[in-house]
Parts: structure tokens; C-alpha cells; sequence
């Protein structure tokens, strides 16, 4: 697993890099960012917040925008921000060039459906591939948070329900909830899952509350000017799944905020202190 | 003076607006952006910070990247964020299409030579129009503060130099402190201005500093892995032209930064502090 630096730059006393390397499980050149606080110099290995964005993001717009370095280098935190699915002139794409499938929208599923199930597995490339690679190459611990906006705030969902034990934490920025049920998920589902809905369960939040033994805290954030809140992500699902389930959900509507990154700014400390007090090595 | 407002978001309890209005300064329409702090809505005036971005940058730059916002509205501070030049396709640009000149770079001055001078007058715009329009729509008052990046550090630096009456506080990231003397400079000014250096120096802070009676602190940040350092930014002069006139500066040199808003975002926090400290009502 060799690693190529594509950028090194200073960061809060910290350093963020660019890297590229070539992904098994995706099967192309997959490109992430990774912000090493100040605390990483001195060679004991930290926690890991992983970050996976939304559509049409690569892995650079969380590391611009978010300001999540002023206090992920106060906590000590690694921030880790994968691309939002494999790319290159061999991956398929949207047939219509369509923004919301293909490149830069793998739903963070494993597909199973030609021709995208050679590339298009971000689930595991995310929770296997990305965190074993981070692990050998930086003073990473296996201690591991998650977080993500819309795409992918249901990535983060997802990617912690199915796999409780890699994950100390997660939390999410105005997720797709339920994409059974929204144009975005059922357009993505029923072309890398195919048409059987009942294996669609699996890759969605509400549906796999339903199913899980383990308990682990939903920090939820959410905007009431979001313009996709009544059509793709309808947190009022999450809420009924959560409550149904027993599971400890702490779900926040704030008022006026909308679907971009100034409203994920406006909320990122929060959420790295939820992630930083369950990632506390103990 | 009728604004259009293009888009409004909220952000950290406050408000980012991007307006347009048609500046006859410039002769052209001219965008803008504010951000107004939770205090706003309280309807008493609010200092307000000038910044001023670097070459190629819009009004967008500085709001998406720097960070700023979160201290801004614990400090009640309006930021405002003009574009980096006059725009538009009756506005002529850089000959070859280059960069470094014309659209997105109109170097804070108030260009003399033809065809220039009739659009390309940023500095009036800055130190003159844009705050009346400020202080006339928003809860703003009159206590300004002025700060930028790279070539809005050169004319952060010179709009307080020439106005130090207009400005209680100014402070710069990587500042072309001495256009006279390197590249960027010396081919703008050459064609905005003209090829009389005489006339050069009433727009290159080391030469203000020279002629100047107020006394009006600098803070100016450095990175010394700045790739344009050496070649085009050259503080050692401002630190000898402030030397020589015995005015007050703080330049700081931080170990390992670069040019990009990595290095602003890290250090934005002491340059809004800096600011609200001078700008406090007394």
C-alpha cells in the first residue's frame, strides 16, 4: 500500500496532506485529504474522525470550508476526508452526466449490479480499505468517530449501523435518512443495488435502527431552510426510527440554516467535542 | 444606491449576505459580501472589518475559507468582502489574459493611464463608496478596520496608510508590501499608473510609511514557506521601512506556512482580536 503525497501544507500547527494511492477495493487511484493536529508530532497515536461528504464533493471541500482544524487541533483529533466515490476515465458514470449518480455520488454502498459493482464499493473501501491505510501510514489509533453532510451524513449512518464495533461515534450534518424513499436514494439504490427493494434495507438508516442490538448516540444536526428537506431528507424519519427502536438520538432543527457549509461550520464544534468525549482513550 | 441581494445564509447565528450594486466609482456593477454578527439584529451600529482578497479572488474567497465568522460573531464584528476589481465584459481586462492583472486584480488603486482609469479606481471604491454603502444599509458604524491577503495586504496596508483617519486598525497576511519593487507591482503599476515611479509611491506601503505621521500599529503575518516570498512579498522591507520611520509594527514570521487560506484561517483569530480591540467604542 504506497501512498504519493500530492500536497503538505501547515494547518493550526498541524499539517494537512493530500494523498493518492491505489485503492483494491474500488479498483482505481482514489485521492483523500488527512489533517494531522499538532499532537501527531509526537508520535502517539490519536483518534480518527472520519468525514464523508456529499455530492458532487471530492475530498477537498470539508479541509476548505468547514474549519474544522482550529479545534480538531485543540482535541487532538485526525481528521480523514475520502473522496465521495471512485473516478478516473475507467469508472462509469452518470449515462446522462446527471450531478446525483456516479462520480462524485457512491452512495457509500457496495454495489452489486453491473456495470457499477466493480468500482462503486465505497462502503468498504471506507470502513476497511481507508482506516487500515490510515492506521499503517499515521500515529492513528483504532479509535474511530464518523461524520458526514447529506450523501454523506447517510454514509456516516449507514457505515456506523452496520459496522457498531469499528466506531466509537457518529454523528451527521442534514443526512439522507432514509433513501429508500427519496428521489436521490432511489434513483442511486435502484441502479447500483438493482430493483429488489428488500435489499435496499441494508443501506438505509431508518431501516437498519430497526435491526441493530448495538446503541450508539446519533448526533444529528439539520437546517429548517435546508432546500432539500421536504423531498430527499426528511429528518421526521429518523426521529420515528429512532424513537421505535429504543436508539438515543439527539436530532436538532436549527432555525434558518440552510444545506451548505456555512451551516456545517456553525455546528462543527459540537460535533467534534460529541466525537472527541466518546473517542477519549479509555 | 439600490442593492440587490443575490443570496442571504445563516452562519453562526448571523447572517451572510452577497449583494450587487452599480458602483459609479468603477463605472460597472460591483458584488460584495457582509457577514453581519448575531448583534446585528439588536439594531445598534457594529464595527466593521474591511478585507481584501488577493489576486484572482472574488467576494467569495474570504467567507467560504478564512473561518472567520465564528470569532466575528462572538466579537460583534461586520466583516465585508469586496471583489478583488472591477468586472464585466464592457471592463477590459489583462491584454494575454494573465492573472496577475486586470479582472481580479486591480491592486487597490485609481489607475491614471488609459484604458484603464476609467473602471479601475478599487482604492475610492474601498476607502470611500463601499463603506458609505455599508453605513447606510446595515447597523454600521464608522469605526473601520481594514485587513486582506497578498495584494489586499498591499492594499489593506495603503488604503490605512493614505486614510489613517478612515481606519482605527489595519493588519495584512502576506502582504506585497513593496509593489515598487517586484514583479506583480511592477507591471501593474506600470500600466495603471504609468511609467513615472515618482507617482508610484503614494501606492507602496514602504514608501507611505516614509511619509507618514500617523502612528497606526501594523500587525502583518508571514509565512516562510510562502512560495512568493522571496520573489514578490520581501517583508524585510516593510520591517526596515517601519524601522526607519519608527512606526509601530508587529511582523510575524510563522514557521512552515504557505500562501494559501490554510495560513489565513490559522491565524485569523489574533487579526480579528487585533482589530476588535482598536475598534472598541470609546
Amino acid at each position: 500500500m504506497s501512498l504519493e503525497t500530492l500536497g503538505t501544507q501547515r494547518c493550526f500547527g498541524g499539517w494537512l496532506q493530500r494523498l493518492r494511492h491505489r485503492s483494491t477495493t474500488v479498483d482505481c487511484d482514489m485521492t483523500f485529504a488527512v489533517y494531522l493536529p499538532p499532537q501527531a508530532e509526537r508520535g502517539e497515536k490519536l483518534p480518527v474522525l472520519y468525514w464523508l461528504s456529499g455530492l458532487t464533493c471530492t475530498d477537498e471541500n470539508f479541509m476548505q470550508k468547514a474549519g474544522a482544524q482550529r479545534l480538531a487541533a485543540e482535541l487532538g483529533l485526525i481528521l480523514v476526508a475520502p473522496d465521495t466515490s471512485p473516478r478516473g476515465p475507467d469508472v462509469p458514470g452518470d449515462p446522462d452526466g446527471a450531478w446525483d449518480f456516479g462520480h462524485g455520488a457512491g452512495f457509500y454502498v457496495n454495489a452489486t449490479q453491473a456495470p457499477w459493482s466493480r468500482h462503486y464499493r465505497m462502503h468498504d473501501y471506507v470502513v476497511h480499505e481507508l482506516p487500515a491505510l490510515i492506521e499503517a501510514h499515521f500515529p492513528a489509533s483504532d479509535r474511530r468517530g464518523i461524520s458526514g453532510h447529506s450523501m454523506g451524513g447517510h454514509g456516516a449512518l449507514v457505515c456506523a449501523l452496520r459496522n457498531p464495533r469499528s466506531y466509537r461515534s457518529v454523528s451527521a450534518f442534514a443526512p439522507i435518512v432514509n433513501p429508500m424513499r427519496c428521489p436521490w436514494g432511489e434513483k442511486a439504490f435502484s441502479r447500483y443495488l438493482g430493483e429488489d427493494r428488500e435489499h435496499w434495507r441494508q443501506w438505509d438508516a431508518c431501516a437498519l435502527l430497526a435491526d441493530t442490538t448495538e446503541r450508539l448516540p446519533l448526533l444529528v444536526d439539520q437546517g429548517d431552510k435546508d432546500g432539500f428537506l421536504v423531498e430527499q431528507l426528511k429528518p421526521e424519519a429518523l426521529r420515528a426510527a429512532a424513537n421505535a427502536a429504543g436508539h438515543p438520538l439527539a436530532l436538532r432543527l436549527q432555525p434558518g440554516y440552510d444545506h451548505s457549509y456555512y451551516f456545517i461550520a456553525s455546528f462543527i464544534d459540537d460535533h467534534l467535542r460529541h466525537h472527541a468525549r466518546a473517542l477519549a482513550d479509555r
